[in-house]
């Protein structure tokens, strides 16, 4: 870790999902010294899901509920959800906290509570942006880095802006400078169709918005690809990452959430943490949602968690 | 095998690209008995990628060129590719081969060509199929299968349409029976917006087209699930195939391209085998391109069209 002392955020997310379990379980697992965490939650959530027991700070956040229950989107739970993350985000102003890990929230409990944010992601880039500054999703297991260039979009509406898009790989070349150490990071490029377009043939966004906008960061000394086929471009980082082998790529830019998100997942799996970077401070969560079909079972994995607690803490 | 005397055509796609060079190889490799292979193929283009020695009877097809060279989109070299295709069907209609493998062809070398197809699958389709059948594109890694419910399309341009999905899963059912030998086909509809549309606030097509299709299909005793979020639906079943343990599914059923080829591929890498089902026969090839930018150079890896040809003769 680069400081000991480093204190970051926790927030337990939905109330009626897993967050709070599987915080629970990753803080009894790590056993962190107490100075390093400020969880952001609510005794009643803490004791329902087993964290009695727990010896750190909390700060607490209003539940509006008679009583505290699992397994469903509600209005209250949104709320829940959306003021823990203006909390984390008040600290963070204040200097109190240097990073923030999530348990996840329900988009859809957020939009009942009348917070029409597509996810945590874009409520910290609300609260937390200043000039200029983008969030940007970033999923990391070890170097297996991958950004995603359009988010929680539909997939018939994604809008491929070259000035966008220009400026999310000029952010991330600095960012995986400045934040990973990594000293000449080499992009790779996913096309956004099938074969990357195959010449045009299969579509026209390469042509007209990604290859200029490579070619143009290329000349600028910033060692991205031209777009490359997204069902073959994956194979030899994934297979480096299995045999723990250097990855050819320091960071793959996926055009959509899937296209990034089911080779990082399907390969590294629980390891997967999604980190917003591009704000002041970096915000980590695991890589599944609230998983409500299983809340307050007690059989929720804290795997995931735990790696986006240590990934908080580690940088 | 089924059939010991089984009889395979054999292309060797497009002829600037690796398509022979990988079949030559594989052939070596293999060594079939000659009545198992017809090559359909040129002697030129033979002699040029070092098949000068094999010894399997050769259909041949005219090159319009003055010689043989590697590494480019041709008119030539599209119309030899189509003209193979068309000849490999011909001998399936009149009973003297039982299934095709096919090397890569250039879409783009077949539309300069002026054969407005999209891919072999669509060609194949236009000559062989009758009676309202349907040409599949199932992807295969021993028992990791994935079927494109669309194809070669624009990203953009996708249309997901009811009565298309429907019978494409009411056929994967049945070819898994016959074919495949799996008596009550599990079958995973990926979700086509990222979480599947997340109750509709990332996209619609989950409501309004996948969920009714899945339940319609699953009152008809199919075993099909509700359109799940593809960025971890692949997760269990990668591991299982690692770990040569049975997986969770035997087909997925992925809503476009990159979404099912991306994980297969990256999971499977060059034990990728693209099948054709639907077909009175199957067709399979190697899951890699032309490759243009080595063709001729005597690097490719025969490895995936080695596993092709085997398939094809498997079934």
């Amino acid at each position: 870790m680069k400081q000991n002392s480093k204190k970051i955020a926790i927030t337990t997310g939905d109330p009626y999902g897993i967050g709070a379990e599987v915080t629970i379980k990753a803080l009894k697992k790590l056993q962190l010294p107490k100075e390093n965490v400020l969880l952001i939650s609510n005794y009643d959530v803490l004791d329902y899901y087993g964290g009695k027991d727990l010896d750190y700070d909390v700060v607490e956040i209003p539940l509006d509920a008679k009583e505290v229950s699992a397994g469903k989107n509600t209005k209250a739970g949104g709320e829940f959800s959306f003021q823990s993350l203006r909390m984390a985000a008040d600290f963070v102003k204040i200097g109190k906290v240097s990073a923030i890990a999530t348990a996840p929230v329900s988009k859809e409990a957020l939009h009942l509570a009348g917070h029409k944010f597509n996810g945590q992601t874009e409520v910290l880039q609300h609260f937390l942006a200043h000039d200029n500054q983008h969030a940007e999703m970033l999923f990391t297991a070890n170097d297996f880095r991958v950004l995603l260039l359009t988010r929680h979009v539909p997939l018939k509406e994604i809008v491929l802006d070259k000035g966008v898009i220009e400026q999310k790989i000029i952010d991330i070349n600095n960012i995986l400078k400045k934040d990973y150490n990594v000293q000449k990071p080499r992009l790779a490029l996913c096309g956004f169709n099938p074969h990357a377009g195959e010449d045009g043939i299969l579509g026209k966004e390469e042509q007209e918005i990604l290859i200029p906008v490579a070619q143009k960061l290329q000349k600028q000394n910033i060692d991205v690809t031209l777009p490359l086929p997204a069902d073959t471009l994956f194979i030899e980082g994934a297979n480096a990452y299995l045999k723990n082998k250097p990855l050819p790529f320091d960071c793959y830019l996926a055009c959509y959430h899937d296209q990034g998100l089911i080779p990082i997942k399907t390969i590294a799996k629980d390891k997967t943490v999604n980190t917003t970077v591009g704000l002041d401070i970096i915000r980590t969560s695991p890589c599944h949602g609230t998983a409500f079909d299983i809340a307050g079972k007690n059989i929720a994995d804290e795997s995931s968690m735990i790696v986006a607690i240590e990934e908080a803490l580690n940088h």
